[in-house]
């Protein structure tokens, strides 16, 4: 009999606070993303609750909005992934660092050898988000006057994530004898010469540097798309991000998993967490009322904008302190349409309060009391809609803090989280097994 | 009347160790090379005895020898200098930390962020080793089927120079005001998009981080070649590698800092460091044995394999316990084979010891007491061959620690080397101007 099913928790920390208004929120570090003190303190702090994984987004430009929006962003300065996970993984010992790299705007043989160094220099505790660049301005900073389309980035992302993998498997495990009296460094039959050359990329390798301590970096996508599905039932071994309600999730988490078997893989070998949006409080109406005091620091112009992105119609002309008022027909997401309006005509809020609301943060969001929080966890987990969830905190670091001091120890009383790590890679935190070389079959 | 010069000391540490032998040294670290903690406790102690720089250079692609030599070369497994240096920076507080990144097979927006990245997270200790890429197997692995040539590789170099440099001056040092109260976090028009379109390099901006602490890290090159001379005089902040003898040293370094004013620069805004492989003992006949010793351990293979390409001559059918035969004339260059013949014929070595000499390391190299290698130091210094030397160590521990130990106080006891850091950043410690923002003038 297997041991019962526990959450996994990644904390998402790139951007460090994904609403709005994070970095205003009373009592709060305004410099929190891009100061390094304060990130060590995170990650120290988030490794003594025994989390999974550091987890950080990424884009290679600044983000693709107007200028009004823009210049209230924390986003427009914060360190490249890559280069910080390094410098985390010098001060903590067992927490997972995953970062973000586009197979878009990279060259494999750059990102397999930053992870692989990353993963000796963490003694196994890197992964890799593979992502195929969601802001379409990352182009113009690459040479390019537009976005690839998106069948063609994900068909690059594929060949990468071969090539990648192949760079990553170079050298035998044992083959590093470094033999002093013979003077031989390597056994030279233990390197092999990848020599891929496919309808993208063209790469001799070896790469210069040794296996990584976990075989491969953990394998970590985003993508929700039918490609992204695919590619993810293929590849992945943590997939982020599956919707705000439940059975939505349940349909992501059974459809992604089902993919795997005829992939050649285990489904136990993907572990699936929705980013989760956390609110605590010691009462619910405290919880509530924190999340109301940061939705209400979404400036206006921030939230005017978004909500006329959900509704497909440019709300800047209506009344601010009225109700929403009737719609015309929309060509965008008539679901995301209908679900503001239907919230609108339940509560009756303000187009204000409904401009905070979307300006804010609008996916999976868990507001409410320990206890509270940890019965919606549960039954997510239970019920198959995740392995559990990469937190995102409302601010910093009381919403962190709030989570490691009173969360956490809520989800070790009830089994449903480790006390203490197993193991030492992010590998071992996951349950994930270690690849074989595919050029040296053990 | 100005303070007397005194050295500026960076410590050479990718590869290691530059000798072919250096891992097989009795009492060393045969993994030396790809040992974080071993790597940790050099820069610690390097940092201690107040070096100016820690200094990483790098290939992109293994070494370009035949496999009896490469499979001796511990250079095969190395780290990502950028992905080290920031785990470095996390466990250091002064020293600088420099890397070299390729303008011929990188991405300007990658390298502009990562190295202000590494300069944010290490308060101003940053520094970008520009090289074009000498190996030119490198080519091979990022899509190509050769390596650009020279003339092309300078001219992208020049122009990647001025986009990074732009790129890091996309935000005034004042743009980032976090305006709490009225939720603004940049001021607009202290933001500047570069919107680039060259000869070779087409990039919008900004980048997606605040203007590096130090302004611009500091600028480092190490080419010698006429294109090498005339860019680091237009642009190099610290250049490494002068040639081995005095006169030649000499010339350099006039020449170099001659082509400044015309670009319109201070000379004193550039610091001259060679490479010196440096062997210590309590006597001169102990560090001879020493060095003896090491060279000793180069294997005839690899020795033979470099002399013949020295001499531009098969040396391989050569009797190795005789002299140096006559040789027919080369096409390579006429003034290695000149200089090793000419050791040849006044030592009357033997082929094997010429093949462990040059199998070694053939540079500038310093073998003696520590009063007799700071006399040489000395010497350099004040002649105006060097502002200071990029050390090389000829085997770890035990070599790093005779120069931390026994050379470091010799050159302190005679004001020839800082006893304590005076400032915080690498430009500190070099003595080098923060850069105004081209774009926003003070």
């Amino acid at each position: 009999m297997s041991q019962p099913r526990r959450l996994h928790l990644g904390a998402f920390m790139r951007p460090i606070g994904i609403h709005t208004a994070w970095w205003r929120y009373p009592g709060g570090y305004p410099d929190a993303n891009f100061s390094f003190p304060h990130l060590k303190r995170f990650a120290q702090r988030l490794e003594a609750a025994k989390f999974d994984a550091f987890f950080m987004a990424d884009h290679l430009a600044v983000m693709n909005m107007p200028m009004a929006a823009l210049k209230r962003s924390a986003t427009v300065t914060s360190f490249d992934p890559m280069t910080l996970l390094p410098a985390l993984a010098a001060v903590t010992e067992r927490i997972g660092l995953i970062a973000t790299a586009s197979t878009t705007y990279n060259e494999p043989y750059h990102v397999a050898r930053k992870f692989a160094s990353l993963d000796h220099i963490s003694n196994g505790r890197a992964g890799w988000n593979l992502v195929t660049s969601g802001n379409p301005d990352e182009a113009l900073n690459f040479g390019r006057d537009a976005h690839l389309d998106h069948a063609v980035r994900y068909a690059r992302a594929r060949e990468f994530f071969d090539v990648v993998t192949g760079l990553w498997d170079s050298w035998a495990d044992d083959a590093f004898i470094r033999d002093v009296e013979e003077g031989v460094y390597f056994d030279p039959d233990k390197l092999h010469v990848l020599d891929h050359a496919g309808e993208f990329l063209k790469v001799k390798g070896p790469l210069n540097i040794a296996r990584p301590v976990q075989g491969w970096p953990v394998i970590v996508q985003a993508g929700a798309s039918e490609a992204g599905r695919q590619i993810a039932a293929e590849t992945a071994e943590m997939v982020f991000g599956a919707g705000s309600k439940l059975a939505a999730a349940q349909e992501f988490y059974a459809d992604v998993k089902g993919r795997m078997p005829a992939a050649g893989r285990d489904p136990d070998h993907l572990k699936i967490l929705p980013g989760a949006f956390i609110v605590l409080g010691t009462t619910r109406d405290e919880a509530e009322a924190k999340k109301a005091r940061l939705d209400a620091l979404v400036p206006t112009d921030s939230g005017i904008a978004n909500l006329s992105v959900r509704l497909g119609v440019d709300a800047s002309g209506f009344d601010l302190d009225a109700p929403l008022p009737d719609l015309p027909e929309t060509n965008a997401s008539k679901s995301a349409q209908a679900q503001i309006v239907g919230y609108a005509r339940k509560t009756g809020a303000t187009v204000r309060a409904l401009a905070q609301r979307v300006g804010g943060y609008g996916g999976l969001t868990m507001v409410g009391t320990p206890a509270e929080v940890a019965d919606q966890m549960e039954e997510w987990l239970v019920t198959r809609a995740c392995d559990g969830f990469n937190v995102m905190f409302p601010f910093v670091p009381e919403g962190l803090d709030d989570v490691v001091d009173t969360l956490v120890p809520e989800l070790q009383r009830r089994g449903l989280f480790r006390t203490e790590y197993e193991g030492t890679t992010l590998r071992d935190h996951l349950g994930l097994p270690r690849p074989a070389n595919q050029f040296f079959p053990a």
